[in-house]
C-alpha cells in the first residue's frame, strides 16, 4: 500500500532532481547524440515526461489533453506496442522541440500529474507512478553518463562542474572474503519497490569461493596494460579480440596518454590518473581479460548478491560473469510495461552494485543492471573472485 | 586592382549577411547534422571565420593571436594540407564551442581583420580577402539549404520564417530557343572575381540544338510520376535505379502525400504543392530520367552557357549533363587554396545558374556549381534540350 | 589410459567417415561459402587435417616435413596464437588448393600420423590425437549442415543424396514430465573423452518444473505462424524483433511457400512440409518467441541435463535458455588448445542433445553445443518447459 | 549487309575462343568471386550463352526449347527489363550448375544457333548475332582479367599458363607529338560493327596540345612512389585520398614488396617488376595523381582519338580525363538491348585503346571502354599530355 502524500513528494523530488542534473549544461549540450547509446539530454527530459503522460495521464485522467500531438512520436524510446517512434539513431538530429519547450512540457505534465494524484486514485495508479519515478531515476544516471560522454568526447574537454567527485575516498586493505558452499536465496524479498526482474525469489547452490573486498584499482590495471594485456589474444574472448582490434582499444574509456603520463576525463575535467581509484569505464571484455591475466575470475551475479553484505559497494557498477536472463517463475507485466525488462534478456551481462551516478535509494543488493559486454560509458568497475 | 575601402565594406556586409541568415534560428538549430552533407549552422559560422584566420591573419598579421588553439581543428573543413580536422560526420556531435562562443569568435576575427585591412596591405592579401568573402557567400547558400534540411526533416515541420519566398512569380510561355551550330567561347573573360575553375577561356564546337526558355514545372513532373516514371527501369541509369530502390524514392525531396494531395516543405513551412512552380530538390538522376521520359535531354554546361542570354535563370540550380572536369589549361592555386576546387573534379555533375538561396552578385553566366548526382538538398531544377 | 590400437582404428575411421560425407558432392560444391558461418567443404577437409599437422606432427614428429608451407595459413581457423590466417569471410574466395590437392594433403597427414602413432608415443600425444578425432567429428556435422546450406540456397535445389533421412519416425504422445526441486549434479563424471567445458562437476539447485517429452512439431509451429506470431512484437526480444524485421523473416530456414503450401528443403531435395516432424532450423529467437506464445518457456541447460534420462533426444539440437558460460572451476588448456572452447563463452546460447547430423558417439547428456542466438543452419529444434 | 557464312564462322570461332581461354583452369577456378566486380568464369560462360538464348533463340526460333528453366535467372547480368536475376554479389555462392553443365548448355545453344542461322534468317537477326559475338568478345577480356584476379589474390600465386606475355617488347624513345588546335571529327564513321556509344559522329574543337608517344613505365612510376606520391594529399582528388587511406593503397594492384624488391603477379606467375614495362593495373585516381606530380595531365578521350594515329597503342587501356557521357544525338536501342551502354553513362571514366587481353579485332580508334575511377583489375595504363 503506497501512501499518496509520500508518493507526491517523491514524484516532485524526482522531477526536480532530474532538472538539477541538467543545470550546469549549455543549451547546445542538450541536443547532441555522439553515439547511438548516448541520448541527447533533452530527449531524457522529454522521454521521462512522456512516460507519465503515456502510461498514466492519457489513460486514466479523462480530462487530460496531450501537450503536443507529435511528442509521443518524438519521445517514445522502444515501446513497440504503443506506436511508431523516432528511431534511436535519429535522436540527435532533432533540433526541435527546443530545450525550453521540453521544460514547458515537463512542467505541464508534472503539474497535471500532481493535480491528478491529489484526487481520488486507486492503488494501481499509485503503482504506475512509482514505476515512473524509478524509471526517471534510471534516466538520471543515464543523464550523467551521457553528459560525461558528450563533454568527454569534445576536443575542448569542458567540465561538467567543479564539485562532482567521481571517486569517494577509501582506505580498505585488499582482502579476500571466503564464502562457504551452500544453498542461498536470491531475489527481492522486501515490500518496497523493485523491478520485475528481481522477483521470483529462488534458491541457488553455490560452490565455495573467495571474493575480494575492494574493486581493482587503476594501479593494478596499469600493470595489466604494461604487461601487454591488450596484445595477448589468449586472455580475450574471440569477439573481444575483434572488438579491441577493430576499435584500436588499448586503455579504458576516457584515458589519454599525454607525454608519457595517463590522464582521464572526469566530470570535473581532465585530471591526472588517480592510481588508487578503482579502474572505471571498462567493458566486460576488458574486465574478463584482466581477471584471466590475474588467474582469477569475475563473480556470478549470485555470488555477488550473497557476498555483498561483507564488503562495501556502490561506487562502480560491477561486471559479473552472469548473462542477463529471467529468474525462475519470471513473468513480465502485460502490455507495453512488459517491454520494460524482459525483452532485453539476451546478449547482455548483469552488473551489480551501483555507482557514484546512481540516485540515492535507487539501488539495492538485488538490483540487476545490464549492458552489452562492449559498452563502457557507464561507471563500470570490477571485483575479483578466487576459487578455492 | 582591388580598392581597399570597397573591400572592407564588402567584407563587413558579407559577415553581417551570414548572421542575418541565422537570425530566425533557435540555438538548438545551430547544432545538429542530420546527414553527412548537411553541416550544423554553427559550424558554417565558425568555418567561414576560420578561413580568414587561417589563410590571412595567422599568416600575414604578425601581431595576431588565435582566438582559441583548438578552433583550427574544429573548423577546418577539408584542407588536408593544413592539419588534422574533426571528420565531417562528427560535426553534429560537438555541443561546444557554444553558439555564443562562435559568435564571439566571429566578432574577434571580423574586428581583427578589419583593423588589419585598414593598415598597409598589398594586393595579394586583398585577393585572399576577396576569396574569403566569396567563400563565405557560398556558405550563405549552404546555410539556407542546410537549415531547410534540418527543419524540413523534423517531425514538427517548423517554419524558418514567414517571408522567404522560394518561388518568384513567372509568366513565361514554354518556348524552345534554337541555337545554331558553331564555335563558341567558354569561360570567364571579365575582370572581376571568379573561381579558378571558370578560367581558361577556350573554344568549343556545338552542334545545333534547341533549349527550353523555362524550367520543368511541378505540373509536368507529376505527369512523369503518374505515368510510373519511378517504376520504369529503362528510364534510369543503373546506379540511379539502385539508388531509388534502396532509398525507396518516389518523389523529389520534401514532398509529402497526405490524403491524396501532395504537399512540400518550404522555408515558410508545409504548403500545398504549387503546380506552376519549377520542380525543385531533385537529383541529377531524377532530372535525367524525366528528360528520357520526355524524349529530350539535359543541356551540357557549354550549351547552357552559350544559350543563357536568351532565357531567364537564377531561381534554381540547373543540372547539366556535364561531369565536373578541368577546363583546358586549368591550373590550381599552389598550397592549401589549391584544394578549393580541383580536388572535387571527379564523380560530380555541373549545375549552372543560381537559386533563390544564392547571395546577390554571387553567380554569373560562367559560374560552375557541382554536386554528386544523387544529392537533392540544394534548390535544384531542370531545363530541357531538344536535338534538331 | 588410451589404447593405441583402438586410437588408430578410431582415427582412420574418422578420417574416412569425413570423406564419405563428401562423396556425393560435385567438385564445385567444395568451394563456395554463401555466408560467413558456412565454410567451403574443402576448407573443412583441410582444416581438420591441419589440426593434426599443427598440434601433433609438426611439434612431436621430428622427421615430419609439412606438406605445403602455405597450408597452415590457408587452413587455420581461429587460433590467434599460432600465426596469421585467411580471414573467415575469405574462405570462399580461394579456388586453390584444389579439391584433389586437399585430398592428397589428407592422405599425406593421415598416413604420416598413422606411422607416427605406430611408434613409441606417450599418453599426452594419444590425448592430442583423441582431441583431433573429436574435433574432426564436430566438423563432420558442420560439413553436413554447410552442404545443406550450399545446396539449399541454390536456385536449382539440388539433392545431396536420396538416402539421408532428416526425420526418423516417432510415435510418442505429448506428455509433461515433472521434475522435483532439489540439488543435482551437473557435468561430466565418466572416464571417456569429453570437452573441457563439460568438466567441473558441480551442484545446482533446481526449482520444480515439468518438461515436455517431445519436441515442438511443425504442426504446432504453423499455428504460431498463422496466429501472427512473427508480427507480435510482445513475443520477441528487442534484438530478435530487429533481426526478423531487417531480414524479413517469417518462417524457419528452408521453408518455401509455393501456391499456398509449405515446402522445406531437405538433404533429399525439396519436400512438402511434414507436419509431424519436429520444427527445425529455427533460431533461439524464434524458439523463445514460440515459447512465449505458448505461455511456457525453454529449459535451462541444467534442467535439460537433469531431465534428459526421461525422454528421447538426439534428432535436433535443443535451444536452452542458458547463456554459454564457464562452469565453476573451469580451467582452459594452456596455449593454443585453450582457444578451443573458452574464448567463445560470451553472447552465445547453449544447445543440448544432438541431431541427425551428429556422428555416432559424438554426443552425450553433458555435451554443450553453442551458437549465436540468430543462427539457424544447424539442425535445431525446441522443447518446452512449464513451471508448476 | 552481313554475310551469313562469315557470321557463322565468326560465331563459332568466338565460342571456341572463349573456351580456349578457360582451358588452363581447374574446375575450382571457375566458381569463385573474390570481389563483386570479378565474376566466376563459369558465370561468363553461361552468361554469354544466355545472351544468344534470350535475345535470339527464345524470341525468333519458334522450335527452340530452353535448356533449363532456371538458367535465365542464373545467367542474366543486369537487364532489369527481362526479369529477375541472381544479384551480382551472389554469383560466387552458386556451386550449381556445375562447370560441366555449363559447357553442355554452351554446346546446346551454339549448335541450336548454328542450325537456326543456316536457315532463312533476316538481317535483323544477323545484327543481333553480331552484337552477341561482340558481347562475348568483351567477356573474353573480362574472363582473362577475372582469372588473373582470382589466381593473383590466392596465397599460392598459381600461374595461369607459361605463355601469356603481358608485355610485348617495345623500343620507342619518349617523344611528345604536337597536335594543332582545330575542329576534329569524333565517332565511328565506318561500315562495320561498332557500339551505339561510338555513333553520332560530331565535331569537337581542340586547343593545341602535345601527347606522349609511349605509356608511362614502371620505372617512372617508381620515382613517383619513392617521392612519396602516395603520401602527398595535394596530388589527389578528395575521393581518391579517402580511397587510398581506407584501403591502405601504396602501389598499383598486384605489386608485392619482398625483401626490398618489387614483384608483380602476372598470368605467368609472380615475377620481378619489369622496369621498362608500362605501369599497369592502376586506377584513374592513381593515373591522375601521377600526372599531377609530373606537372602534366591525362588526355581527354577526344584528344586521344585525334592523336592515336601518331603513336602505337593496344597494350594497355588508357585512362582519359573524360567522363563517360552520351555523344550528341546518342539514341539507345529500344527495349532490353538499350540497357547495354547508356545506363552506365554516369560516374565512370572513359578508357581508350585496348590491351593484351583484348580479343583480336575487338577494338578500334573510336572504341569507348569505361570503368569506375577506383577500379584496377583491368590491364590499365596511362599516357601523358602537355599543354603548350
Amino acid at each position: 500500500m503506497i501512501i499518496t502524500d509520500t508518493l507526491i513528494t517523491s514524484f516532485l523530488k524526482t522531477r526536480s532532481d532530474t532538472e538539477e542534473i541538467c543545470a550546469p549544461l549549455e543549451i547546445e549540450d542538450y541536443v547532441v547524440q555522439p553515439v547511438v547509446d548516448v541520448s541527447p539530454p533533452k530527449w531524457h527530459l522529454g522521454h521521462t515526461t512522456w512516460f507519465f503522460e503515456e502510461f498514466i495521464l492519457s489513460k486514466y485522467d479523462t480530462s487530460y489533453k496531450r501537450f503536443h500531438p507529435e511528442y509521443a512520436y518524438v519521445f517514445n524510446s522502444y515501446y513497440e506496442s504503443v506506436g511508431k517512434r523516432v528511431i534511436r539513431t535519429n535522436r540527435g538530429n532533432l533540433s526541435r522541440p527546443t530545450v525550453s519547450s521540453v521544460y514547458e512540457y515537463r512542467d505541464y505534465v508534472t503539474s497535471r500529474l500532481q493535480t491528478f494524484l491529489e484526487g481520488n486514485i486507486d492503488e494501481k495508479i499509485r503503482e504506475l507512478v512509482q514505476i515512473g519515478i524509478h524509471h526517471e531515476k534510471q534516466h538520471q544516471e543515464l543523464l550523467l553518463t551521457d553528459i560525461k560522454f558528450i563533454l568527454g568526447n569534445n576536443p575542448l574537454f569542458p567540465k561538467y562542474n567543479e564539485t562532482f567527485t567521481e571517486t569517494p575516498a577509501s582506505n580498505s586493505k585488499v582482502n579476500y572474503i571466503p564464502i562457504p558452499e551452500g544453498i542461498y536465496e536470491i531475489g527481492y524479498k522486501g515490500r518496497d519497490f523493485c523491478y520485475d526482474n528481481e522477483l521470483g525469489v529462488h534458491k541457488v547452490f553455490l560452490e565455495e569461493y573467495e571474493i575480494c573486498n575492494v574493486l581493482v584499482s587503476n594501479r593494478e590495471y596499469l600493470k595489466f596494460i604494461n604487461d601487454n594485456g591488450y596484445q595477448n589474444s589468449l586472455l580475450w574472448h574471440a569477439e573481444a579480440w575483434d572488438w579491441i582490434s577493430q576499435n584500436n582499444i588499448k586503455t579504458p574509456l576516457y584515458w589519454h596518454e599525454i607525454d608519457g603520463q595517463f590522464y582521464q576525463y572526469t566530470l570535473q575535467g581532465l585530471k591526472e590518473l588517480n592510481l588508487d581509484a578503482p579502474v572505471t569505464h571498462l567493458s566486460y571484455y576488458e574486465a574478463f581479460a584482466f581477471s584471466q591475466w590475474k588467474g582469477q575470475r569475475l563473480p556470478t551475479e549470485f555470488e555477488w548478491e550473497v557476498a555483498q553484505q561483507y564488503f562495501e559497494w556502490g561506487d562502480r557498477w560491477e561486471w559479473t560473469e552472469s548473462a542477463y536472463a529471467p529468474y525462475p517463475n519470471y513473468t513480465k507485466a502485460p502490455g507495453a510495461l512488459g517491454e520494460y525488462n524482459g525483452k532485453f534478456m539476451v546478449n547482455q551481462k548483469v552488473l551489480r552494485g551501483g555507482s557514484v551516478a546512481t540516485p540515492q535509494n535507487h539501488t539495492r543488493p538485488t538490483y540487476r543492471n545490464f549492458f552489452h559486454p562492449h559498452l563502457r560509458w557507464q561507471f563500470t568497475g570490477l571485483r575479483l573472485v578466487k576459487d578455492k
